[in-house]
């Protein structure tokens, strides 16, 4: 028999064929190739805690190291129990220990989620840099809410009532799932309590589910995070983990709670995990123990999270107005949604006409990366960027805050003492945009 | 709006509307039930490896607890550096650290691949529970060639020829993936080399490339295990990790070798991994690297381990065979593939028909569970069955092991006293076919 030619492309899934490494790995690539050519970079490219994973929980990862047995697909029976109280005493929602799923990251989650769910997916951009590609590879449609600054890039009802108003008539009559995300991944801004109360409503009067994406929750600046599982018990299913409020992004361990109505998806997203990728880790699931169970040792290391991220968030803020570059107080997490739209002829003028061209320029002028707007489902031409501030020793800024009374706020000097870096990222990007003929 | 009613089944994924968990999950099952009414359970149905992880393996976990960052999505280039470096010493071929894979699990790698891949995946029945499932999600088609007890339940040359000359001609065309695992799960055999020469000389001949399965590879009860990718190196994908050899089911670590011209596929397996699982856990990774290292610790593990499996399967294959059950002398891994077809007229005369009624009762009148035939692709009137011989104290069974001198094979008292359990097992089987009216 002949042998053939190899043509890759037409082995390949069509579904796939365009995807490409993601724009945070290629800026990551770039920032390392910037470095290796000694360049200084500010890396608030990539949204990784700088936190280390509490003392208490990494002590309980050593003593499970000889975990070897899998576990149960749904997850080890003793973590879902302390999951539960978890988001029970944290949100005050009631959670049932059937209803949890623990997974290899909330992405893989959200994945077997959207392949599993029958019906329309809504997302409101901006948004997560994954629910997309997500959607692609599984060959499923996403309809997309587009935001704005006004609306601090959230979903209002009155957005939300426009959407539905204009539905397809076939997606009508059908449930449908609505992933929100807050705190917010790229603009660390939250809803507002009335706005989730009516939100909540609309959901339910419409039938549509909401995916409620509360990875940063526990990362909310005064520790005040309120979940729409709250007003929408029967509807929402929370989705989080360990990732970001632990610190543990590379442990790979995320949670999804559902209501019990909606225990027949859990179940079959169940059956898909069993085929796919079995169990999550034994050792980090006994850990993770250590980790919801909360007690003094966690809730003294969150309160100086949050301390540090607040006073770093609003120091970063203040330099930002001060150049006329359009941002909102983030409430939670730690990232800033950057609008630069006040630079519009500006940037035009020096030929940058993208927010991709804007990142790169400012990557290769500065040396600070952040990852351009149109990453996060925003059109190619607004002038939008998410800046991670996270280019800092966790470690010891962690230990300069444990020095300061519990309950009184970092003072002014502290960013720049202990998060330097982000400080002189943020002032280079104002310089920078000062600097533009 | 009016509230509809809900209807589960119309909200599911045609494709995973019909799927169930697994029958290894439910023998499971079954199994803690009858445990908790106070029977005695031999747990042949479980392919899990009885032994610990190596105590320096275990060390290093302890050591890096500590890791915390994302990895990069084709894994740590340390740890891919000495899984390269482990298969070209373990098995003689040239493998580039570059076209490693490290995944949760080879189960969702070789799904991954599945996804990835457009073109006809052929399997060899008996065939591991997993493969089908896993295409029926993704809506493909799979190939099945039918073995035999004749044939050791292995693809033989002949069996691949006569398959080729079968194929449609839409599939003739392009290029396919054919799926091998050996030393096999549910058999325990393994091929001769000659086969494998000329199985690789087909498979090069008509453009179908091989998915190696070889997680149970260094489990060769001799520790001769020969890879196909010896013979067909540039088609050949092997995969293999650290859930058997190194007694690690429950860490979730699976290794994917692939030959330099199939990069591409790799690559875009790595995409479509950063949109699902984004990379194993870090922790979890770090360790793997003192496996893979090898050394003498490892070796002592895997020599007393081998010399166990081996002991212990021959002293059950005596007894099963002294009884008229068919079997094969295993070569490798923990399985023996039972064959009842002596009893036939017998098990049909008590009601029993199908391979799932078959274990159904043996479970019930013996407390012995094994895996039915059907599970693994046959058919279902066939009485086939898998038996893993793992229900035993893995780490007492090794210290006992350690006694003997390192070239001295196990003596005939060894199972008794160290792995009671399954002979007497074993012995429960012999004894209800003896006694079937």
């Amino acid at each position: 028999m002949e042998k053939l030619e190899l043509n890759p492309t037409e082995l390949i899934n069509p579904l796939v064929q365009d995807l490409q490494e993601s724009d945070t790995l290629a800026i990551n690539e770039l920032s390392k190739q910037l470095i290796a050519q000694g360049k200084k970079v500010y890396k608030f490219g990539l949204g990784q805690s700088p936190f280390p994973v509490p003392d208490n929980v990494v002590e309980a990862l050593r003593l499970n190291a000889p975990q070897k047995d899998y576990l149960p697909v749904k997850g080890l029976p003793q973590l879902r129990e302390v999951v539960a109280d978890f988001y029970r005493r944290k949100n005050g929602i009631d959670v049932r220990p059937e209803c949890i799923l623990i997974g290899p990251g909330s992405k893989e989650l959200v994945f077997l989620l959207q392949l599993v769910f029958e019906g329309e997916i809504i997302i409101v951009s901006p948004c997560w840099v994954s629910y997309i590609p997500q959607a692609k590879i599984l060959g499923k449609k996403i309809s997309i809410i587009h935001s704005s600054f006004e609306n601090k890039w959230h979903l209002t009802p009155k957005l939300f009532k426009e959407f539905l108003k204009n539905r397809s008539p076939e997606n009508i009559s059908k449930p449908a799932f609505m992933i929100l995300n807050y705190p917010g991944n790229p603009d660390g801004v939250s809803f507002k309590t009335e706005d989730l109360i009516e939100i909540a409503a609309l959901a339910r009067e419409h039938n549509v589910f909401i995916l409620s994406d509360e990875i940063y929750g526990q990362l909310h600046h005064k520790g005040e995070h309120v979940s729409i599982g709250k007003f929408y018990p029967e509807g929402t299913v929370i989705s989080s983990g360990l990732s970001k409020w632990c610190g543990a992004g590379g442990w790979r361990l995320g949670t999804f709670c559902f209501p019990k109505n909606l225990e027949w998806l859990a179940d079959k997203i169940a059956v898909v995990a069993s085929e796919t990728y079995t169990s999550v880790s034994a050792p980090i699931q006994y850990a993770a123990i250590e980790a919801f169970k909360g007690g003094a040792q966690i809730e003294d290391y969150l309160s100086n999270v949050r301390k540090i991220l607040s006073r770093l968030a609003s120091d970063c803020v203040k330099i930002l107005r001060q150049a006329n570059v359009k941002v909102h107080d983030p409430v939670g997490g730690f990232y800033l949604f950057l609008d630069f739209s006040n630079f519009k002829q500006k940037l035009n003028a020096n030929n940058i006409t993208t927010s991709k061209e804007f990142c790169a320029r400012l990557l290769e002028e500065t040396g600070v990366a952040v990852l351009h707007g149109s990453s996060f489902s925003r059109a190619e031409d607004e002038f939008t960027a998410r800046m991670a501030y996270v280019d800092f020793d966790g470690a010891s800024a962690l230990n300069a805050a444990r020095m300061v009374t519990l309950n009184t706020p970092l003072d002014e000097g502290y960013s720049n003492a202990n998060c330097p870096k982000v400080i002189e990222g943020v002032t280079k990007i104002t310089e920078w945009l000062k600097n533009l003929k």
